[in-house]
């Protein structure tokens, strides 16, 4: 079966996880859909019944205050005036987003590519003392502007890159540079980063207390880096507007959100494929998997239900690239263990094209190349890998856009955010916290201080 | 239990997979060891066997002819001299450990950073036309080599882009250009880019006909492109030669390749841990996890023992980066279920460090930071993630080199090559072919050809 958007140009289609199509072993049946329809009605039902409440802030984002939208223009435009360099010290939710959204939208070699008139921008979601020292090789300091992002203001990562820079500008500018070349991204009124930020006088972007890291790529987390680079935030917004409309359709069949939780809940729980892999067809989309990464692990991979039993449940995410990981994992995603459910991000029409050359076309195994595009040959090899894991029972489903731009990925980023907050309601686990990592922050900080 | 190699400078500590540590669930008892020791001795004595009747060429490559690697050295100062930009074609087994290699030994920002000397390296691994034309954008024809890389000559992703490169480079620059500026490594006698190369006249050099692409790095697949670049390969080999001596020691105890073979081996088969992650707590090697999936995934991923049998075997690696995947997936690998089995990767000593300067030392949560070091940060939080995830019951090991250099990086390559080999034993498969990527292949042909 398949589900077209025509107004966010999404297409999802699961032909190849129906058992009519691939089996029953790893296909799905239209007795397994009845058997998760009503609890399915009820996520969704529950999910607006929050946005109804307005406790649920990712849900509000596509309708962000203009004025908001407006103010980081402003901010953005300033920092594209007077610096050259843009970054980012975040970790986690506070990059993955800014980071997915850049590499989608923006030239695979930005940062360095003749005639790009933006900022550099540098995503520094690390403390690795090389690779913080290597992003300062890089930096002409006084031309830089940094965006330190932490709603808390405790996330250690990010504190001790911020007070690195924050020193070293001192050291070497002065403390009114200091002032001018960070922007705080925080919680609007608490934490410590909120506190510093206003002591000192800092430029502030808020983030809405009530949305989580991992779902904040359309705040101003991820809007401000955006914007920085030239991307249209508007139409990041538009796009997901466009696809609130789908998400709150109630009929789980019309619903590409409800779906695509419903599928995947199926493949972990009734099919027993706990690995979901997501394997764009598309270069730009590489880091977008990683985004996704996290918001499904850390929503989905949970100890307790809400009811307080012990459920240890999770899919785990994993990443791969086409066509470049036929070269590594297809091997293992045809011939190993029935474990996974891989979805493919593909799409219609590349934003450029190029002519395979006719040569040595007295060789068999070249000729077929000759003279066709490379959309065509990666488009083949999409197809290909997807029929042939179908034809061996492996199901696999394909999400393609019309096009690459920046409301298609905005509808994206939101169509995920929804799935996954379904996902929460059909596992019966709270989809928006993460108590399993306290005990490693702990340990750390006995680590440090003894 | 430790293994230490002190010629290597290599750590393999096991603590944190063993029963008395982490419980009877997820941990190794001594049982589990005696229960698959014989067959770990046989594994070995069969990798050996085959090392003698010098049919595995792998094992030949730390004993590489050093007429070979002054041949590479002298082909790689050429073009050191004459290009300002080296692109490698290849995927997969010809471009993966090139990177990895490259990531490890070189400035994170190589390729801009300002005062290096060494031409920029680009290695294009896939067809995605947008990704290419990108490349395109960056380079000087002129001043750019091309290293082609395939051993068979029929890899259409690698070829496309040969034919696409020769063609720019005809029709700019005439075709004397063509036959200067492309060097191709293929097969030193077969093969459809031997035959072209001979025809045209192209610089070549060899890779060993019994050397899959997987475990070619130490060919001239990756020492290439390494030299071009600044790396010394000889110190590479002489890494891979040491850690050779470690893997010839019979005993499985004192053998780390055996050893992790091992400890991976009951993981997926006693323990039930079908996922293997490894997760580098040195930004420098988030490549390295990457060559490593395609060595583990298309070496144990098969459908069949050497018996004929259906078996469907095979770990799926999983890759993941310290500290920033804290923020990402440490969440599902605690509380999700007990699917997995995790492998840091550390290093003891940074090969450069930072102060995190004290500031707002009023703040408790910021003030256990001061004049603290990166390297003790991102060590603590190592520590305590693998100390966390051992107080919950998930296994986990650790990795840990002296020092990240061009010797301890070839020591590395090698354990897991040999590793791999041996792990093909224990499950009784073959861990050298990949007969899973042929019904893509052909039906990739079909649809580029009707």
């Amino acid at each position: 079966m398949k589900l077209y958007s025509s107004s966010c140009g999404i297409e999802l289609d699961f032909s190849n996880a129906c058992a009519g199509r691939i089996g029953y072993a790893g296909g799905i049946t239209e007795d397994d859909l009845n058997s998760v329809r009503q609890k399915a009605q009820a996520a969704h039902s529950a999910v607006e019944k929050v946005r109804a409440e307005g406790t649920l802030g990712f849900l509000k984002l596509p309708y962000t205050d203009p004025k908001l939208v407006q103010e980081i223009k402003h901010l953005a435009a300033d920092i594209e005036r007077n610096y050259s360099d843009f970054v980012v010290l975040g970790i986690g939710g506070s990059a993955l987003g800014n980071i997915a959204v850049h590499s989608a939208l923006n030239h695979p070699f930005y940062n360095n590519v003749p005639g790009e008139s933006h900022p550099r921008l540098f995503v520094l979601d690390n403390v690795d003392p090389e690779y913080i020292s290597a992003v300062m090789d890089m930096l002409p300091l006084e031309k830089t502007c940094f965006n330190v992002i932490t709603k808390s203001g405790t996330t250690a990562e990010t504190m001790s890159q911020f007070l690195l820079f924050r020193q070293l500008i001192i050291d070497r500018l002065g403390y009114d540079a200091f002032k001018k070349q960070v922007v705080a991204t925080t919680d609007p009124s608490s934490g410590v980063l909120r506190k510093i930020a206003n002591d000192e006088g800092l430029r502030t972007l808020p983030i809405p207390p009530d949305v989580g890291g991992r779902f904040s790529v359309l705040t101003a987390v991820g809007l401000l880096s955006a914007a920085v680079t030239g991307i249209n935030i508007s139409d990041l917004l538009e796009g997901a507007r466009l696809m609130d409309e789908e998400c709150r359709k109630p009929e789980m069949t019309e619903n590409p959100a409800v779906m695509n939780a419903v599928v995947q809940y199926i493949m972990d729980t009734i099919k027993m494929r706990p690995m979901a892999v997501m394997m764009p067809y598309v270069q730009s989309l590489r880091d977008f998997a990683d985004w996704f990464r996290q918001l499904l692990a850390e929503s989905i991979g949970k100890k307790f239900d809400r009811d307080g039993n012990v459920v240890h449940v999770g899919t785990t995410p994993i990443k791969a690239l086409g066509a470049t990981d036929q070269h590594s994992q297809i091997q293992l995603y045809m011939e190993g263990p029935e474990d996974k459910f891989i979805t493919f991000l593909g799409v219609k029409k590349y934003r450029t094209d190029l002519t395979i050359p006719a040569a040595y076309t007295e060789i068999e195994k070249l000729s077929f190349l000759a003279n066709k595009t490379f959309s065509r040959l990666i488009h083949a090899e999409q197809q290909a890998t997807s029929e042939a894991l179908a034809n061996n029972g492996r199901p696999n489903c394909t999400i393609t856009l019309d096009e690459i731009s920046a409301k298609s990925i905005g509808a994206l980023l939101y169509l995920f955010e929804y799935q996954i907050a379904i996902a929460g309601e059909l596992y019966n686990i709270n989809a928006f916290d993460q108590p399993g990592v306290e005990e490693g922050k702990i340990l750390t900080y006995q680590k440090m201080t003894c």
